[in-house]
């Protein structure tokens, strides 16, 4: 079956979370969201591209920073309003120089930093 | 530093979405919701529990299948407006019976099924 980008379920923004997992290892990354063009564009181009919702415009992802997230393979959940992308990340994926931004875990009801920077 | 559920930022329905991840092996096995008091109750039950928009209600995963989440550790991102928890997971954590809900890809154009349900 074709994938049509239109048959996934959007929120009432048209947006759907993505979850971009670095392919190599598994890790999880980050969070954004997509509209159905930015699916489309992603699948197209092989770069990750989110719809930034504080600045209304497509993000592709690293097109500043450098730190781009090559598609690998573009997976969709049973209720098709979640994906889940599969990527290439170079360098770090947070916008606080991270690899991923889930770097804070909550331990023993405590907020733990467990991982640092990436120093240039 | 503390850690206080109420930190996190959630969405006009008061709701933050929350990844979970197989901790043995980097499995991304679904994407579901919790308020608040949800997040409070996984930490101190140790059982994911999710908040259900369709039925409006908390959601002890597996509760009525067996499929459990055992907490491993729970995190958070850079925003503080997604989670990402890391679980061990009982059996599927797809109602479809698969082990993950990401059961589908996107192949040159096409939608493929990549994961079998499991079979009893």
């Amino acid at each position: 079956m074709e994938f049509d980008p239109n048959s996934l379920k959007y929120d009432s923004n048209g947006l759907v979370p993505v979850i971009a997992q670095e392919a190599a290892t598994g890790e999880v990354l980050m969070m954004a969201w997509m509209n159905a063009q930015a699916v489309t564009r992603t699948l197209e181009s092989g770069r990750v591209t989110y719809w930034s919702r504080s600045r209304q415009a497509f993000w592709i992802k690293g097109e500043s920073s450098g730190h781009v997230q090559e598609l690998v393979e573009l997976r969709f959940d049973c209720d098709s309003d979640c994906l889940l992308a599969l990527v290439r990340q170079t360098g770090p994926a947070c916008h606080t120089n991270r690899r991923s931004c889930f770097y804070r875990a909550v331990r023993s009801g405590q907020v733990v930093e467990i991982m640092s920077p990436i120093v240039d």
